[in-house]
């Protein structure tokens, strides 16, 4: 069976620049993918060119005249934009033309988009964005990375739904533990939406380990962790950029003085296994959870390298069913969501 | 002119085996400062005794039979722990006795005790826990941290105030810029109380920089960072965890086998050097914020090394008079606060 990937050619940065040749390297190394490049024809026929391709039955180009901006407001871009790249891998996916769809583009209107089009799954009131994260001893699933920024006690209950369903329909586990994101162990802890937060999961049928602190993430103490979108984004980016200063120093500290040069080259198998462990560019590829329909979102800044992550991503999940996971997931869960 | 310390030796983890210690080292380093150790005496002099130390003109014990478990509720604290070593410690604040506390006690009952003993600054409602950070170039300070879990914007727009006034005062600098902790730059982002207290923030005579993501904290984009206590709480420990992770990583690769564990021999000067700069200890002391009276907060796990760090940014804020001016740094903002 082929899996048929819709690419959003002109999302992110550097639109058809990266994801047309990150598509084509993804169809080098995968027999049984296909992908559909949607965007201005000229435009995409041009990126082809540029990298020696030309469309044939396993890359079709669909035409899409518009695109939605980086900036542009999600509702704008759900009225105004309907012929836009972003907007036709949707509905690509809708169709049944194509098993899922990545982008690099505009989050908020990808969202607006993918609910719109796509709906929800029963018992799910919005998407939320899943992202995997290296652990000290493997991975964990984070979810909301920023899809809602004002989230109820019942949106992280579903989070956690949604979080429990994907991380066992991909680690083929029955039961992933779930920790709640707080600033402290003790029940008393936190917020108010986290604290209600609590209650509903210590009453639900999950495998709730409780609350769980931002340390826990890396730590790996749960397999799923649940937090509301604005907390999970600023730790997302907080991690980032810590990463990046301790590379700088580490940079710094090798280019110090001659020996310290030295040492950096008799080091450099040791620092280029480590860098490639702590590349984020693998990690790259956010799904939203919680639509009728596979749809990955890319980080806006992604090369062609980490493009590939997210396309893999979307992949996988279309080959592994996951939508149809999830909804069995959801009822074997047994738990009550309202509808 | 003696900088006098009231240390709360029974807090944090290790208790006096830690707190004792450190102080005596910090003694031995800084000549202008005193030590009054809060505890109870037997306890103190036992500590004393097993560091070849007793009391002295340099060193004072105050005698308190209490002690604040650190899961204790900041209430029951309040009301029940009036001769603990943390009441004590405070105490000795506001009698003038001392210039400044450290405490690694619970965060919960510090706050509560403070806010009851020392009161607040005009127009600052609740105090604030702010710390210094690392930057690629430098360091920023960060508030709040953990001791406001339910901030409105009024909340976030007076931490802007502590933390430029605090910023202004460490840094000598007479605009520290100030960034809102956000999940995108664009005004139009983030929940609802993060927009409101960026227009309260652009109305204001501060130097607003805008709304900064999780990546500027390191990267050091303003002097200031802004944000609710739950949020920060998050992203500082998500921090410790992630570099905790990676230095596990690093470790493991250059065990991998015997040519990296050679070249991580020869790279010995460097790594070490790294970890030096990196360590979290040297970052160990957060300031509790808007307070008649100085207060540091040190991570309840901190080592003596680590506590040492604590009791000197409550010297080095008693030395210059911190509240002071502070107090005169909010009048000359000229902006209005309700008190």
């Amino acid at each position: 069976m082929t899996i048929r990937v819709a690419v959003d050619c002109m999302g992110g940065d550097h639109g058809p620049h990266v994801t047309v040749p990150a598509a084509l390297e993804f169809l080098a190394r995968h027999d049984d993918a296909a992908m559909i490049l949607v965007g201005p024809q000229e435009v995409v026929d041009k990126a082809l060119a540029a990298a020696h391709a030309s469309p044939g039955p396993r890359v079709r180009v669909v035409h899409a005249p518009e695109v939605v901006e980086m900036d542009e407001a999600p509702a704008s871009a759900l009225r105004g934009k309907r012929e836009s790249s972003m907007r036709l891998a949707i509905d690509l996916v809708k169709a049944g033309e194509a098993d899922c769809c990545v982008s690099a583009g505009n989050t908020g209107a990808l969202m607006a988009m993918a609910r719109f089009v796509l709906k929800m799954l029963p018992g799910i009131e919005r998407p939320a964005i899943a992202s995997v994260l290296p652990t000290q001893h493997g991975h964990t699933l984070v979810l909301d990375l920023g899809a809602n920024v004002n989230c109820t006690a019942e949106h992280l209950f579903q989070f956690a739904i949604m979080g429990t369903a994907l991380a066992s329909a991909m680690d083929h586990s029955e039961r992933p533990s779930v920790g709640l994101l707080n600033i402290g162990e003790e029940e008393i802890k936190g917020n108010d939406v986290v604290k209600d937060a609590g209650e509903l999961l210590r009453g639900s049928g999950l495998n709730f380990y409780g609350n769980i602190e931002g340390d826990d993430i890396y730590k790996g103490t749960t397999d799923v962790v649940v937090c509301d979108g604005f907390v999970g984004n600023v730790a997302l980016k907080t991690s980032e950029g810590l990463a990046q200063m301790l590379a700088a120093y580490l940079r710094e500290e090798f280019k110090r003085n001659l020996i310290t040069r030295l040492s950096a080259i008799l080091a450099l198998p040791v620092i280029n296994a480590f860098k490639r462990r702590v590349d984020h560019r693998r990690y790259n590829g956010a799904s939203l959870l919680g639509l009728r329909g596979i749809v990955v979102k890319s980080h806006g800044s992604a090369d062609s390298f980490g493009f590939q992550f997210a396309i893999s991503r979307a992949y996988e999940e279309a080959k592994s069913e996951l939508p149809v996971l999830i909804s069995a997931r959801l009822q074997t869960l047994q738990v009550e969501v309202a509808t």
